[in-house]
C-alpha cells in the first residue's frame, strides 16, 4: 500500500468511528491499518475531535487505560433535538393523519430508516451516560425506534413478543393489564434472551397510561433484571400520572379532536426547558 | 467560524455521507458549510473517493446534472460478504442454538444492531443497482434486517402486519397458505402504506418453501404494486424449488439434526461463486 497521508488517515478514522457508534477502537487498530506511529495518531484524533465539535457532529471521546481507545458518541445538542422534533410535529399535525377512533397514522414516519435513526439518536441522548446492558422493546411498532436507539448506544436489542413463538424455545409468559382500557394482554420472552442481573432500558413508540411499560418492568423482575429507564417517541398529555414514575419522550400528544379534525402534538423539550 | 482546512473538510464530508447512505448531497451544500469554492470541493471529493476505494469502505459516487451531487453507497465486496457470512455461520452452528421442533435460536443475532446493520449492508449489495421504491417486510423477526437494508439503500420501509390494527386505518387483508405446512395465515396492510404503481423488494429473516414471499407478491398485486426482488437472511436447502422464482440469501440452512445435535448453515456465496 502507498504511503497514507493525513487527510486519508483522518477520513478513514471518521468513516470507521461513524459507522460503529460507541465502539472503542484502540490506537493500535489504526496504527496497524496505517502503519504509523501512535504520536501521529494522537494528533489525528485531536483533529477528529475538533471537527466533530466545530460542526456539532456528536462527540469523540478518548478512553484511557489498557482497554482504552477512541469512540464516537452520536449525541445531539438540545437545539438539534428541538429542531428535529419540531420538524416531526409539522409532519404529524395534519388532518389527513387522523384515523377513526382518535388514532394518528404514523407508520410512514416510524418506519422511515432516516427518521427512525434520528429518533433513535435523539432519544439515545437521554440515556447516553446511563449504565445498562440491553435495550428492550415490545413488538411491533416500537422495533425500528428501539433498534436505532440500541445502535446509537451500541447495546443489544431484546424484543418481547405478544404471544409465544416456537422459535423462542423456553419462554416466560406474563399477563398484564393495559393502563387505559384495562384489557388483559400477554407478553412473552425467551428464557435465554436476558441473563439474570441485567439492567435494561425500555423503548417504545407510544405511551398513554404506561400499562405496557409497567408490564415490561414486571416482566424484567421475573428475569431477575431491572428496567432503569423508559423512553418513548410520543406520550399523551393525559393522564398526566403514568403507571411508571419516570420516562423520556420526544413528543407530547396534547389533543386529537375528531370533530374539529385537529391533531396537536408538540416537542417535549419546548415545554421542559 | 475559523478558516476550515482540507482535513477538516474531508473529515466532515465523510461523516455526513457515511451517516446518510445513498442520499445525494450537492456541492453547494458543502460549499455553504465550508464557505469555499466548488473547485476546492471537487478536489476534496476525489480524495474522499480514493480513501473509500483504498480501504474498501464502500463507494462514493458522483451524480451529474442539475439534481446532481455526491453520495455514499455502502457496498461490500464479495470477499467482505463471504467473510461476514462465515463469521455468522460459526456463531450459528452451535448445538445450544437448537430448539425443540428443529428450529434454531437466532434472536440474539438478528436483533443485534451491529450484526443486523452488517446483514443489511450485505443483503443490500444484491439490490444496489435495482430500480425500486420501497422495502417491504412482514412482522416480526424480519424487521431489523429489513430496516437496515432499507437504511443502506435509503428507501422507506413498509411493514405488513399479521393481523389488522386500529392504528392502520383502512387496510387490505389477505389470507394465504404457508408454503410448507399449508396453514392459513392472514396478512394486512394499511391502504395508504403503498401508492399504486410502486416497485418493492421483500426482505425477511427466513425462507422455507417461500409461501410468505409468494403471499407478499400477491398482496402487492392487490395494491397495484410489483415485487421486483426478494432477499432473506437464511433459506433452507430443501425444498430446492421455492414458490418464488428468484431470491437472494446470505445463508443456506442445510440440516438441523435434533438427534445428532447438529446444525449446518453455510454461506450462500461459498456455493454460488
Amino acid at each position: 500500500m502507498n504511503r497514507i497521508n493525513k487527510s486519508e488517515r483522518i477520513g478513514t478514522i471518521i468513516k470507521i468511528l461513524t459507522e460503529n457508534p460507541q465502539k472503542i477502537f484502540t490506537l493500535n487498530t489504526f496504527g496497524d491499518l496505517f502503519e504509523c506511529a501512535k504520536s501521529t495518531l494522537s494528533e489525528d484524533i485531536d483533529i477528529v475531535k475538533n471537527i466533530f465539535k466545530k460542526f456539532d457532529l456528536g462527540s469523540i471521546e478518548t478512553v484511557a487505560g489498557a482497554a482504552g481507545g477512541v469512540l464516537y458518541k452520536p449525541v445531539m445538542t438540545k437545539e438539534q433535538i428541538k429542531n428535529f422534533c419540531e420538524e416531526l410535529c409539522q409532519r404529524i399535525n395534519q388532518t389527513d393523519r387522523m384515523i377513526p377512533g382518535g388514532y394518528i397514522y404514523l407508520n410512514d414516519l416510524i418506519y422511515s430508516p432516516e427518521l427512525s435513526y434520528s429518533m433513535g439518536k435523539a432519544l439515545a441522548s437521554f440515556f447516553q451516560d446511563q449504565d445498562f446492558d440491553y435495550v428492550v422493546t415490545i413488538e411491533t411498532k416500537g422495533i425500528p425506534l428501539a433498534l436505532m436507539t440500541a445502535r446509537v448506544l451500541n447495546k443489544p436489542l431484546v424484543v418481547v413478543r405478544k404471544e409465544g413463538k416456537l422459535t423462542d424455545g423456553t419462554a416466560i409468559h406474563m399477563n398484564y393489564l393495559t393502563g387505559s382500557s384495562k384489557r388483559i394482554q400477554t407478553m412473552s420472552l425467551a428464557k435465554r434472551a436476558l441473563p439474570e442481573g441485567s439492567k435494561v432500558i425500555f423503548i417504545d413508540d407510544f405511551m398513554k397510561a404506561g400499562g405496557t411499560a409497567k408490564g415490561i418492568m414486571d416482566l424484567m423482575k421475573e428475569f431477575e433484571c431491572e428496567a432503569v429507564g423508559v423512553g418513548v417517541l410520543m406520550a399523551t398529555k393525559e393522564p398526566e400520572e403514568k403507571l411508571v414514575e419516570e420516562y423520556a419522550t420526544l413528543l407530547v400528544l396534547e389533543k386529537v379532536d375528531e370533530g374539529k379534525k385537529e391533531i396537536i402534538v408538540k416537542p417535549f423539550l419546548k415545554t421542559a426547558f
